[in-house]
């Protein structure tokens, strides 16, 4: 059946929404402390689980995540038809490793931030448009590999802008499949790069902020729906400077997501662990989905989720030739059949 | 028509196959001297096009190859549903700011050196799939940037190893329709992460080999066809070095591709333009392909062309750790119809 999906320019609507039927979360002994430790699958005792380097570790993370979440309907990694994954290191290392390590069919996906988003609805499109049965989606970050490569020699301990935010250490794997049980992928909205011209790369959520907005704006327009038809709009990792710019600019746009918006860097930690504006990196978003959000999903305690996860694409080399930041944001829809 | 496109687990047969209804190339000026000048669209005269830096530069080229493919057919950037683009650089950097530029919603890829081919083949199942009409799939690559990342400072001079390979710098962009005239895109085999073990980053292409080996194989294998159904196999960027060891495998595997194998790497450049074992990046196989390959096809010179395009997924952090260099191989099929 090839109806038309899609709907505007941006937004897909699936013809057969794909299942996400099993997921994993995988993530580090701070993220442990936040508010969320029993929602986790695994959490982890150190940042290295043996290995001798966190790029390694990070990869194993990722690795772990996947396994995980098709074991819990009795598969493995031969069972996947593809995997959809990215990470923050540079050449995508951590997804590619893992990618070896598992043998599955691998297509490495970039989007900062946004990538668990980006992997969902890729994913869905893949699977509603024939090409396969059971695809998993996924995506991990490190706190000590990202602060390796983008900010400065962890052992410095350079003091943190109130505006940064706290990379953190795990990922989320979801398994999809064309039929089964589980809360359903129904729509999803590809965002544009946006870039309001921000400068700083010590406040991400700023510069995250307005992609967010735009993707929020085109998904409601698109879809002819009302941002209450969701219980729950989360951003991926805009930060409390974030959420509240977004929040500030929901309202100038006409849409008033409150109090049904949130965002998961401001949720994965506790306010008294230290993590200045919240929580950021693409397995922050991952990680709160396939964790506590698709719990909360299978429980009946939210029946549709908008997740809009949002990245910052530049790069510390561009940043330092006096680059704006621009982000990008993608929205999917995930909807219990009641 | 919802047909199973799948043949086996890692190929894909299109049930309407897309058609590449407009390309268009830029190189620069080392690579405008090669034996394909008059193949490009656009030869570049520096490698800055006026902006301050190569990284800049680079993000240009590959929007104006964009823009130039589109404009083959009196299209302009608001005329794309979708971009999927990738390329070398941290953060994939290049293809953010230019989809900045061309605002057009962008989904990001990194598949290394693959980067046009998981392009090309996942453009593809999103329009057979019936969610897009016209999407545009890209891959640019920068000499001077790639030099300034991955090894040493241009102005240091370094002397290259004999199988070390010159960075394309070039872009190609190809139009992809569900309905139009041009080569249609058949059929898609995505790639598994290979690792024979290769540690040298002064030798890609030996270790991207094993990779299109095993996806050729898996292919031929998938789809029934004889290696001689083909016109031309062509893998990305193994250069001489790789594509002397690729074939070795390839006959060791049953396959014979003669006389109808090549590479893009071996043939961009002159042998008298001291590229040492040949051209690499993603720019190699994106510009060949979106320059002389489908030139050669819309004259009717090639009618079927199986493009292999190799990626090698190490990041310099990880290989100073010891690590060993993984690669990647899609193949995406081109047919004329007759």
């Amino acid at each position: 059946m090839a109806a038309i999906k899609k709907r505007g320019k941006q937004s897909i609507a699936f013809s057969s929404p794909p299942v996400i039927c099993a997921w994993g979360s995988v993530v580090g002994p701070k993220e442990g402390k936040g508010p969320w430790n029993e929602k986790f699958d695994l959490v982890l005792e150190d940042y290295l689980l043996g290995e001798k380097t966190w790029e390694r570790a990070e990869s194993r993370i990722l690795e772990e995540a996947v396994k995980l979440a098709l074991s819990k309907k009795g598969l493995t990694t031969g069972d996947a038809e593809l995997l959809l994954a990215g990470d923050l290191l540079n050449q995508l290392v951590s997804s590619n490793y893992a990618a070896r390590e598992l043998a599955i069919p691998f297509l490495g996906l970039y989007g900062a931030c946004s990538t668990m988003a980006e992997a969902l609805l890729t994913g869905a499109m893949l699977l509603d448009g024939g090409f396969y049965e059971r695809v998993v989606a996924a995506a991990v970050s490190h706190h000590y590999t990202s602060e390796r490569q983008f900010r400065f020699p962890t052992e410095q301990g350079v003091q943190k802008a109130p505006t940064a935010q706290w990379t953190v250490t795990g990922s989320g794997a979801a398994v999809l499949q064309t039929a089964g049980v589980g809360p359903r992928i129904t729509c999803a909205t590809i965002g544009k790069v946006i870039d309001l011209g921000q400068t700083d790369p010590g406040d991400m959520g700023s510069a995250m902020a307005p992609a967010a907005v735009d993707t929020l704006k085109i998904h409601l327009d698109d879809t002819g729906r009302p941002s209450d038809y969701y219980d729950l709009i989360i951003t991926g990792d805009l930060g409390n400077v974030g959420m509240a710019l977004a929040t500030e600019m929901f309202v100038k746009q006409g849409i008033c997501p409150k109090p049904n918006y949130s965002d998961c860097g401001v949720l994965i930690y506790d306010d008294s662990q230290g993590v200045n504006s919240g929580g950021s990196g693409c397995g922050c978003a991952a990680s709160m989905l396939c964790g506590p959000l698709l719990k909360k999903m299978a429980d009946g305690e939210i029946n549709r989720l908008l997740l809009i996860a949002t990245g910052a694409l530049m790069s510390p080399t561009v940043s330092f030739q006096g680059e704006t930041i621009p982000g990008i944001a993608h929205a999917v829809a995930l909807e219990n059949y009641c």
